[in-house]
């Protein structure tokens, strides 16, 4: 017998799975409804579209798309990912766009260039678990501000850092999901952008502004992205996968361009370049105006399933002192809070048992927090899920209420 | 003007760019003929393969395709590749195996996995350059063992083993390329590969085993894979990349499951998972038996270009004391030495001024050495390319052969 741990690295030894991937293992099972998953729903792939772009791309330039590519990726691409986002407010140049192999190569890349073990960086309470998992691996030490309805607290985040200040440190960077926060579904304030843009001057800092729902908004008025506000302190991470399709494994990085040159270094190391034959497929996909036209249709049918998931909730719910969820103008998710006795780790095996999963708030906080919380997806499913995996969590959480003593005294 | 230096991490403080892609660039300047880059041939892209498996994949499957996947990848595909290894005489199931984001991420799995900053790896010297920049991110000690014909001198190896083992310390692991070396050429003799394996058991040590020209052999008997001869100690990668093409960026990893593991949970947090959609293009084309045909087909192709390069070579190169190359058996490169007083990093701007490009023999060493060497590819240049790329070769080396000391004078 081999003792494999002898050689590991204190980032592999302090590892830990995914909770959340662990957990959506489980619930593939047949028969579950699962709000658990991140998904945009495979109905709405374009996939006769796609089909039709690798056509284009495999006769026009097969022997360029098979190769190797830059490790910035596609200057086409680039070009026209900058042209939306000028649209968008952003005054960016593809110079200052690089290619990434998913956002969550992002956040590992963010984590390579800015972190060393022990660097304090500042996240939200609750956070998106796979920016959690990539800035642990790098050893950061994360400190968490509470959110309310307006998004991150800007007082509370100023107060830390006034504190590290004192001890003579600062963070390495904030991170933020301003628009339609995983898992929260919080769309951050005007007034808050407008402070934590303050407070990034006034305490020369920068922010990474993680944003893969800004484009799925299903009503009310988009407030500008944070890179809109400050492009010399911000960089933001994109990703093709919920406004178009997850398979490709795309999306972009935005920025500063001596940080984007620190990713493209970074990135040489990791995987050389993204796949130079998806990134053809989407530029073609893109420069036809396909993309405008699919964000669009995905938006009205999440809007549609996020409507009908929170009559269904209203419906269906219990009557609980306590029991409240968000009503997110945008994104992929609900965010379910529970009376404070009830604890939505221990009610998830009822849950599962019942055929209906979520993701159990715990996840999403680097240390504890969020244990009578859940987060809900409402892309995915079909209406007729929708209705009964709500009709099925009303009955654990009813059944559950009164049974969490009675499940701390069983093995 | 804000100083972004404050916020990177060592790593990105110590990252250069790599040497290889910055002068790439400079050779894709048009009229030269570049021998540098480690690119397959992309004549030999099966295209109209490639379109009709994205047609079936699409038809079939696409909602599963264009969705996201498992993070160890697709099972159908591992089981693909479990069944390619067995026939290789590596016992092994799709357990064993994960599917990485090109080889390159394998390495830099490997690197995240094993390496602390200051933890001692042993490679061979010279050595791929993508390896010592993924190890080098992570904070690696290289230590460089020279070859010979035979490949890693193992004397050496265990020397330098037994000299850390009395300071009471070890290697993370022994990084080899045991066939057809990048950049050298070099396979592995058995004898050689017997004795790595003795030695890794010997002093309980892991070997990460990168094979990405193994099936590219034009003559000769195959020598055991080491993860063949011992299958608890060995992690291997391989690549479709150099088989097959390189525009998926898709590799895979085996090894034992242990180790396995740790690798699939550090690639939730690098990028959840590869591309399902072009996994899922790759299982259709093996599972009809297409790769198989393929390797036969580059195998072929390269053998000739290897020859007709050797030929030209020999045909054109000034006859010059310590001038001499390898005759590889298969793989994509030629590595030449120069008499010892001639730079081939000062070389290499005269000869992207006579339109011929290689990659300086530095670029592979982790410290210094290899300054009379370079690397030559034979795999991507037309015939008619390769005799012209060698005559004004041999025309630079012939003016250059003197002019050393000059070089230096000049500003």
């Amino acid at each position: 017998m081999i003792n494999y741990d002898q050689f590991l690295s204190n980032t592999a030894k302090g590892m830990k799975r995914s909770e959340i991937r662990e957990l959506l293992k489980l619930t593939r099972k047949p028969g579950i409804i699962s709000f658990a998953g991140g998904l945009p729903a495979p109905d709405l792939f374009p996939i006769d579209d796609i089909k039709e772009m690798c056509k284009i791309v495999l006769e026009k330039e097969g022997k360029t798309a098979l190769q190797y590519g830059p490790t910035e990726g596609d200057n086409r691409l680039r070009e026209e990912l900058a042209k939306m986002m000028n649209k968008d407010g952003v005054n960016i140049s593809s110079d200052h766009i690089l290619i990434v192999t998913s956002s969550q190569q992002g956040l590992d890349l963010v984590g390579k260039i800015f972190v060393d073990p022990g660097d304090v960086i500042m996240i939200s309470r609750p956070t998106y678990v796979g920016a959690i998992q990539a800035f642990h691996s790098y050893g950061a030490k994360m400190m968490g501000i509470e959110l309310d309805q307006e998004g991150t607290q800007t007082i509370l985040l100023e107060a830390e850092i006034v504190k590290l200040a004192a001890k003579g440190s600062k963070p390495k960077f904030i991170y933020e999901i301003p628009d339609f926060q995983n898992p929260s579904g919080i769309t951050m304030s005007l007034k808050r952008r407008k402070e934590l843009i303050r407070i990034a001057e006034k305490y020369d800092l920068i922010i990474v502004e993680d944003s893969p729902y800004r484009q799925l908004r299903f009503e009310g008025k988009s407030e500008p992205s944070l890179i809109g506000m400050n492009s010399e302190r911000i960089l933001s991470l994109y990703t093709f996968s919920k406004i178009l399709l997850p398979g490709f494994r795309l999306g972009w990085m935005a920025g500063p361009s001596e940080l984007i040159q620190k990713a493209v270094t970074a990135k040489q190391s990791v995987d050389l370049c993204s796949s130079p034959f998806n990134q053809s497929i989407l530029y073609e996909y893109l420069s036809r105006g396909l993309l405008e036209k699919q964000i669009i249709v995905i938006g009205k049918a999440y809007k549609e399933k996020r409507d009908f998931m929170l009559d269904k909730m209203t419906q269906y719910m219990p009557k609980l002192p306590g029991l409240k969820w968000t009503q997110p103008q945008g994104g992929l998710f609900l965010w379910v809070t529970l009376p404070e006795s009830m604890d939505a780790g221990e009610m998830f095996i009822a849950a599962v048992e019942k055929q209906v999963a979520y993701v159990v708030g715990s996840a999403f906080y680097p240390d504890s927090g969020g244990s009578n919380c859940f987060r809900m997806n409402f892309s995915y499913s079909s209406m007729a899920e929708i209705e009964e995996g709500v009709k099925r969590l009303a009955q654990v959480i009813d059944t559950w209420k009164g049974r969490r003593e009675t499940s701390i005294i069983t093995p």
